[in-house]
């Protein structure tokens, strides 16, 4: 069986929706960013960079949301969760998540997590102030330049989809207005009633309110 | 004909050296960052983004190391540059990617491309002080935890090793001594000679000096 690692309000869900979209044989393990979790030696032999998500399978560790969204589209093809036979169409799909990866996710990381990149308070609370326009730049070129609609990739639902919504999320905290890219703001609404969000955003949320 | 956009000591090293290894028919457009080319209307028109690489197929435009490398290798099966037959394999090669385009290119662009992040001129200062460290401990952590040898993934060479060999360039720049990670120093040597590396290394320099 599958066994994700997962915390609560991170980019884990996107892999968390595709497994249960894909209706994989799976279990989660949540990690609990407030005490560190992620940094513990036994979590440490799962993912040495002490992030999230990490997807351990019967062949070895996963980690990294792109790898793991394409690993689990090609390993449940029925899903049809990515246009696994198709190249060219793949390679869309793949830059899409890598930029929101490398560049989306980073924007927004910029908020809490500027430690990564500076030890000065000062530059810290400068790179906080940022991020409302980093990010918002973003969703604009996501809303202007690539999504095609109704879907991120057009006409077929792909992991692509999962990962948006799961950055889609963050947003209201960093200071943009989802509704200024009116596209990302329907999909977003649409994915909050596919019944594996739902269901996964239930379970995360459920767990997290039982821990505390 | 494929048509790769790049510019010289940028991340498309990456994918330049990959077609040059997938013995591919290609050309190559040489932007320069000095001059701004890649804001330019015509460029925003092959990547809004405003980034390299971008590479020109008969059926679009990819964007994205990642994308473009898995792609090069997806079209160029006889040249192996990647296990695409086998899901886990090919996902471990897309963590490595991720994990350069998403941490490690991250790390190390807070030294030049700070505003991207913040308008604070000292806050600009201060990420750059941190780079040694940042993009020191990533390249420990590819050391002790992900080089398998002689190969990033083994005793295969794949696009990995293309991307690696690209960011490793930078280390002297960077101020980290590529030296305290030997298998990473021994593998910059390595790659440095083979020819695929060479030709196009030999083809970026000349052209910028050539522009010179």
């Amino acid at each position: 069986m599958l066994k994700l690692f997962y915390a609560p309000n991170t980019c884990a869900l996107a892999s968390h929706i595709a497994l249960e979209e894909a209706g994989a044989d799976y279990e989660t393990v949540r990690l609990s960013f407030k005490t560190e979790d992620q940094r513990k030696p036994e979590y440490l032999k799962i993912n040495p960079k002490g992030r999230v998500p990490a997807l351990v399978t019967d062949r070895g560790i996963i980690t990294e949301t792109p790898a793991i969204l394409v690993y689990i589209a090609q390993t449940y093809p029925a899903a049809r969760l990515a246009p696994i036979d198709d190249p060219f169409a793949l390679a869309k799909v793949q830059a899409f998540n890598s930029y929101l990866c490398s560049t989306v996710h980073v924007a927004h990381a910029h908020r809490m997590r500027g430690t990564r990149w500076t030890d000065d308070p000062a530059a810290i609370e400068s790179m906080k102030k940022k991020v409302p326009q980093s990010v918002g730049e973003c969703f604009a070129l996501i809303e202007r330049e690539i999504f095609a609609g109704p879907w991120v990739m057009g006409g077929d639902y792909t992991v692509c989809d999962a990962y948006l919504f799961t950055l889609s999320q963050w947003l209201g905290a960093d200071g943009v207005d989802i509704n200024k890219t009116p596209k990302i703001a329907e999909h977003f609404r649409r994915m909050s009633e596919r019944p594996a969000v739902r269901k996964t955003v239930a379970d995360e949320t459920r767990e997290l309110q039982s821990a505390a």
